[in-house]
């Protein structure tokens, strides 16, 4: 039955051969991976202006603020081709980072970039309930199960049901929200120019004051507006998912990207700047916008509608980020391998399924509170960009490529902006939360490391060469002991007295718990009749237990035979024929098994008796 | 680290040899068994005004109610002495209808006990919290959290540690109770006889009007009123628990149980009637009389409390009534067998955990409302006390006794008197909710009778005789195959090789399941070096699955061999050293055995490879 449901929401198994077919064109690959960065066009201004309008003197710096982010995008963009480039595999900055500047890094790098896809998923879907709300105020009391609905049914689910489809279902809302970004822009530049629309009126002020305090704002602002930047890694991350030539699409959709939201960043902040647009109280920038160009018509509440959508999408960027990101930390050993598996339907389900439950963990948490959980954002991504353009920066004094000095520039460039935005995020957002990021990143690294130490201590006891099997082999084959629980003489056991007899042991013991004297005696007598030719051993149990003395016996026994010795406890089990039958019996034999298995070195074999009805 | 926890909390385990010394003496049983019964005096008289002072000239018959009620408990409490003496082994209802009216009447006392037991820990639990937020309405958003709190961490937990720790705990606040109560209905009386304090003040009315409605409203006041008689059964239902002589015991401790029932019932109906008291939004009739009795004082305060922490003892009684009830119907295999198996600590832990379990659903289903699951109550208890007097009507009958005639009498009213007060019950509370228990009633006894049924095809299926015994072992042992599943060369696998050549089977298949043809040729390859003796075969798996293929080719080969041959699987599995590793690793082993077990009739055994480090 719960293959039967899990067939109908995820879909049937594909095969290894239709990975290619599986793989994306361009055109499906943005909106796929940058529906995070573009949606960020709705807050990203917004960001800036609550800091800089605090102070009306500072207007004058909104520009400058917006050309600076905009040079940064363009710088961080270009360092991301170039990882791309330098290392077509995929995996971003933890593959750089591990290339070129060694493990930890490696590893920072990857804590980062977990801790900020989850927080993506969990800000974007509650942002996007936050706005269905604010539209629809009746559904306030369950905005908890609209974003678990969207987190499970919609995002998890389309996922897991393999990458063409989730695409599929992505990519025309993305296209829609751009259309209608850009015909806002469109629009409001024709009033500007065209119909020479008058200009807001700026309130009267002195020449802003340059004090520190000024520069500590102008600091916020821009490093508050670099929140537009998170998802630019998403591409670099999936590479192997883009289709043939991989390295060169992967690329030009980086461009693409970086120069929508670019164009997108500098259109919208070129308005607010010439309308003389105020943040209000419970409106959004972008909407004071729209409404100021279109007025509050249809198109309004349309674009409205698609910023909801746009938000719930851009969660997907970290569906398509983290799982591939897991999958190169899993062949490297630092997390547990199966997350390099991928499940029937091709997706790195193991991935897809944990990120959804980190997420839920985090909306149920912060009860799906947007201004809590974005307090948390932004200091992973910016960390992860600094690592990948160090590494890259190594890259190019290593290849001496082509002109290397100026990409290597550039990348440094990049890196030192990049470290001086996680400082001044770190500063500004310290208290309101990101002390936890900065908890949460060493404690990652340490399990990664952990869980690393592991693997490597499984590979040294696992690994068998032609002397190491020889070695196994060669000792003489010990001798045979069987031991069969009964607990009272039933058909089962009988079966397992057979196969006993079938494996010719050396010696067969069959030992009885006795919980209750009475009936023990009585098993006893019953045994005799039957089996006279192999003795019951009567363990008591005075406190009715049924595993520990068993496995004092088996403790016991196993220290008296030899290592080369071999001991089998064969457990006669009934298999019910229904599902539900299994609730009317005790799972002793279970039980009993683990726990043999958990202490001693002996073989535990299940002797089943099927039961017909 | 969870054995550590559950010793801290459960303590340590019991010989059987204690049982006797865990039996409890009469004082101790009847705080125990009846602090439900006693409890509803708090609420029992209120339920009868509540009907009867809608209408004023109905006031005459308050207290012509309260006498029918007290004899009805009488009556009711005759039965169940006579219950006790005919059936010594407890049981109650359930027992007694088995031995004279057959399993259909049985099953069906079961069932109303059982949902009734529930209901009393949920009303119980969920009114003592109400009684706490009333004092202290600071509590009322964490109210649901005081119910499980109450219900997990001193109910379930106490009674797992056995009787004679959770008599302990509560023998004392139900004394402290009672002599609250007695102190409130002595005080009262001496106003009136030795003060002659002034009566209250009766409004004038006209004679009653005796139409069908002024009956049925009478009717209604009884049936309310007689709520105060569950618990009557638990004593019944825990006869073995008694200290020697049992019956004897628990006779006296049901008439002592009934007498102070009866004394408490018609003093504080006296006192009410004498000062006229009548019900008040929001104050219970029982504190209305304690502060007419006391003033609002010290007194009053501390009468509150102790209500309070009764009606959360009251919760008790179904877990000293259920569990042994669930123990006899399990060694009649009407419910799980395990119900009837006694933990460490002697208690009948599974029951224990079953009451908790439905307590807290019915708890958090009806979001902790009194009012809401009062209407599924008391429908099930006076259906099995019509069961159980009607089965010592023939009992009488039967055994013709001295004065087996009159006995019959008494049981014979009580029978006729209770199925009225079932059918009152029924009629009007039906809406209000006791039709879920007409639903649930026969639902239960379905499940009990499938439960039954699934018991003895599991007999018939698992007897063994000599003569099956010699039938299963005669048939010549036909030839051993050994699987061994290999996912790579690895230790665990040459350890796996080492115990298949000593168990000397007829062939050795050594499976790889290839869902990467890449990977699965190095396997070969590797395979061919380390053991040319057996052939490893290859088995694709395009869609990346691992039990699948390899359960369709066991399915062939379990088809091609002969019907005596066996087939074993040999799991080649690593045991880790910590718990947490087994987190790294994915349970392919388990679940490869599980699913084979399932489909299969072949023999899983694991080969264990313990892990060092």
């Amino acid at each position: 039955m719960f293959r039967t449901i899990s067939r109908w929401l995820i879909g049937k198994p594909l095969e290894n051969e239709r990975m290619e077919s599986e793989r994306i064109p361009k055109w499906k690959a943005l909106p796929i991976f940058s529906s995070d960065a573009l949606s960020s066009v709705g807050y990203g201004p917004e960001q800036i202006a609550l800091i800089l309008f605090s102070i009306p003197a500072l207007y004058a710096y909104f520009g400058a603020v917006v050309v600076a982010i905009i040079i940064l995008l363009g710088i961080v963009a270009l360092s991301y081709s170039q990882v791309i480039k330098a290392n077509p595999g995929g995996g971003g900055s933890y593959a750089i980072a591990m290339k070129y500047l060694g493990v930890y890094p490696a590893l920072v790098a990857g804590a980062s970039l977990f801790s900020d896809y989850i927080l993506t998923v969990a800000v974007s879907i509650s942002s996007g309930t936050a706005a269905i709300i604010s539209a629809f105020p009746i559904l306030a009391p369950y905005h908890l199960y609209l974003d678990i609905f969207v987190l499970v049914f919609v995002l998890m689910i389309f996922n897991l049901r393999g990458v063409q489809e989730a695409s599929t279902m992505f990519v025309w809302p993305t296209y829609i929200f751009l259309g209608a970004v850009f015909l806002t822009i469109f629009s409001g530049l024709y009033q500007v120019f065209i119909l020479n629309a008058t200009p807001g009126v700026v309130a009267v002020s002195d020449s802003p004051p340059m004090g520190m305090f000024t520069v500590l704002l102008l600091l916020r602002a821009f490093a508050n507006g670099c929140s537009s930047m998170t998802g630019v890694e998403a591409i670099a991350d999936g590479v192997p998912l883009f289709k043939a030539p991989q390295e060169r699409n992967a690329m030009i959709t980086t461009g693409i990207m970086a120069a929508i939201l670019a164009c997108m960043l500098g259109g919208i902040s070129y308005l607010i700047i010439y309308f003389h647009l105020l943040p209000v109280e419970g409106v959004t920038l972008m909407s004071e916008l729209v409404q100021h160009v279109f007025g509050r018509n249809i198109i309004f509440y349309f674009i409205q509608v698609m910023t909801m959508i746009i938000l719930y999408l851009a969660a997907n960027t970290a569906y398509n980020g983290l799982p591939p990101l897991l999958s190169f930390m899993a062949r490297d050993g630092y997390v547990p391998r199966y997350f390099g598996n991928r499940g029937e339907r091709l997706s790195f389900s193991n991935g897809i399924v944990l990120l959804t439950i980190g997420a839920a963990i985090l909306i149920l948490g912060f009860n799906g509170n947007v201004e809590h959980l974005i307090s948390l954002y932004a200091v992973g991504v910016f960390l992860s960009f600094t690592i990948a353009q160090t590494a890259m920066v190594i890259h190019w004094h290593k290849t001496r490529e082509h002109n290397w000095k100026i990409y290597a520039l550039i990348n440094g460039t990049g890196a030192v902006v990049t470290t001086f935005v996680v400082i001044i995020v770190l500063i500004t957002k310290f208290i309101y939360g990101a002390w936890i990021i900065c908890l949460l990143i060493p404690v990652l690294v340490y399990l990664f490391i952990k869980v690393h130490k592991h693997y490597n201590d499984v590979r040294d006891q696992l690994v068998l060469t032609s002397e190491g099997y020889k070695e196994t082999m060669v000792p003489a084959l010990g001798r045979h002991i069987v031991v069969i629980p009964v607990a009272s003489p039933t058909q089962a056991v009988a079966r397992a007295m057979r196969y006993a007899k079938m494996i010719r042991p050396y010696k067969i013991y069959a030992v009885h718990v006795c919980t209750d004297v009475a009936r023990g005696e009585k098993v006893k007598k019953l045994w005799e009749d039957l089996e006279p030719s192999v003795q019951l051993v009567m363990i008591p149990s005075p406190y009715r237990q049924l595993t520990d003395p068993l496995i004092r016996f088996l403790y016991r026994l196993r220290r008296r035979v030899g290592p080369q010795d071999a001991i089998t406890v064969l457990i006669p089990e009934f298999e019910p024929k229904k599902l539900w039958h299994r609730l009317l019996h005790n799972q002793s034999g279970s039980i009993l098994r683990l726990r043999i298995l958990n202490y001693l070195d002996v073989v535990v074999s299940t002797v089943p008796l099927k039961f017909k009805r």
